[in-house]
């Protein structure tokens, strides 16, 4: 994705509504999701999001493992409205293709229904469209719409976040949903069957996006949760921004955690720089939490690979919001 | 799209879930949205849907007129739901395309705007992405979620349904957003600024799907509504059965009501008999209402053009859901 592009695009947005909020409408945190007043109760909120997999689909496509996208939708969107700490209620998937197979289309809902069915979420409807000359005959786009709900008193307050807190992160599995326009650049079709770790290119490229839905609710039971953030496009530099208020900075140190194979590897097919490395790719966190420092180790037993990998400190005027030191050696 | 294509998928839908139905989940009517438990109230519920523009989208891509399909989405969302009597909350729009252009971007956003707020409906969210490989360049692919709410007392009843009700029908001022692949193989390219009905085939093409919730709620406030339909794809004949009780048909009288001319013309050149005609187009009846006889006067004098279109019989065993008597001489 040309991040200047998106980023104009949604300044432009927001031009397009130029203050328009419906009264229903309540502040959200980093834009992960939306939240709106639930109906006749004023201690509540619904929350909802739209997101896709990205060019994933492709790979999923060229090599016919339709298995697994529709589940890494379902815990891509149960994630994003897990930011504000909400709980999935309901999703809805678009399903697109260029000639629709049955067989095909089923096998990708059904990844959505069994994700759905693990957060008890109601697989509540869904529209499969047959676009041709949009989509060529094989290919076709996966997007959906989760609405959960959350207590307003259990939004995280990002507002408390102070120099000194440490940062949890839950360790990525993989490309997730995120950065495949690059990974099919750098990994070429004739080598997505060759051997890889154990395994293939292909398996690591289609491993499934995790939903932290449980490790993050387990991490709730014992730390106080001041602010969390979901990393996907933009990365931890621009995730992990959206979700802190502007006095302070997260300093992340590279060499506390381990990055996964497929995406060192990018890294060294593309020689990626700094910028490119925690814009485009997760570098191995799928979530973050900001804990209090004297809370961090039962957080971080809590879950399941969970680990302190940074630090909130103070930001100056000029400073960035997201440092990330890389390991010795990179 | 391949109608018997489409059929197997939602049965392997169907197969998919095998059952499974979270317990917040109401049973909906005719598939047009799904109905959700309001949490905290047992008198009220959400109701979601999701939808696309279809192949409508090639068009304006192709024109560059990217204003209409927004409120195309919404206007047809709106309508979804509004089957079973809700009144929108909130949408999300999900916009991919090949290479992000931020103008055009936000211009088709702006039509979704536009159409949330005369709906006072809260655009909450949605996601834009870049897919280069699935799209090419210059497509694009528009789909959208609504979210609305409805009291369960005010959900139209169905099985009150009984011969001798009038069908009430609100005209339809073109293809509005189904049969698009049809048209675009029945007019090619080449005409599509050529003059049509004192505009251009381009315009009667692009003719806007209408909203037609302030029309129901005016035929509301006059007569008893029984059931309602949505025309989208599946056209008078899929649509209206959906919504009606196993015991009845819909028999509609086509001489009552005028064919829009981008439909007739589709009909004409296609040589379209009466299963594609009312199966894939709209015919020019964009929703049905189904009222008491002694109703009906009231019901359409509340809302510009609707018209009595066709009535209620009794069904025998093996007789079809819902007919159409053409015009005289067509």
């Amino acid at each position: 994705m040309d991040v200047a592009a998106g980023n104009e695009a949604v300044a432009r947005y927001r031009e397009v509504l130029s203050g328009w909020r419906h009264a229903g409408q309540l502040e959200g945190i980093g834009g992960f999701a939306g939240l709106f007043r639930l109906p006749g109760d004023d201690s509540r909120a619904l929350v909802a999001s739209t997101d896709g997999v990205g060019t994933k689909v492709l790979i999923a496509a060229e090599l016919r493992r339709y298995g697994g996208v529709g589940r890494d939708l379902v815990n891509h969107c149960v994630n994003d409205i897990l930011v504000v700490n909400a709980a999935p209620l309901f999703f809805l998937d678009y399903l697109a293709t260029g000639r629709l197979d049955p067989i095909v289309a089923a096998e990708i809902v059904r990844g959505c229904a069994e994700a759905c069915r693990l957060h008890d979420c109601a697989l509540l409807g869904g529209e499969t469209a047959e676009m041709p000359g949009v989509y060529s005959d094989q290919h076709f786009d996966l997007a959906g719409t989760i609405v959960g709900i959350v207590e307003l008193q259990a939004l995280p307050k990002p507002h408390e976040v102070s120099p000194g807190d440490a940062i949890v992160g839950l360790p990525a599995v993989g490309l997730h949903t995120n950065g495949y326009s690059l990974a099919r650049a750098l990994i070429p079709r004739e080598e997505w069957s060759a051997a890889f770790e154990g395994a293939t290119y292909a398996d690591a490229l289609l491993a499934e996006h995790p939903s932290y839905y449980r490790d993050v609710r387990a991490i709730e039971s014992v730390a106080r949760v001041k602010s969390m953030a979901h990393i996907t496009g933009g990365g931890l530099l621009e995730n992990v921004a959206r979700t802190l208020p502007a006095n302070v900075a997260a300093v992340f140190e590279q060499s506390r955690w381990s990055v996964p194979p497929i995406v060192r590897e990018l890294v060294r097919r593309g020689d990626l720089d700094a910028q490119e490395r925690y814009r485009v790719l997760n570098m191995g966190i799928g979530f973050t939490l900001v804990v209090p420092l004297t809370e961090a180790a039962q957080a971080c037993s809590a879950a399941p690979g969970a680990k302190v990998v940074g630090w909130i400190e103070e930001r100056g005027a000029d400073a960035p919001h997201v440092v990330v030191h890389p390991a010795r050696g990179e």
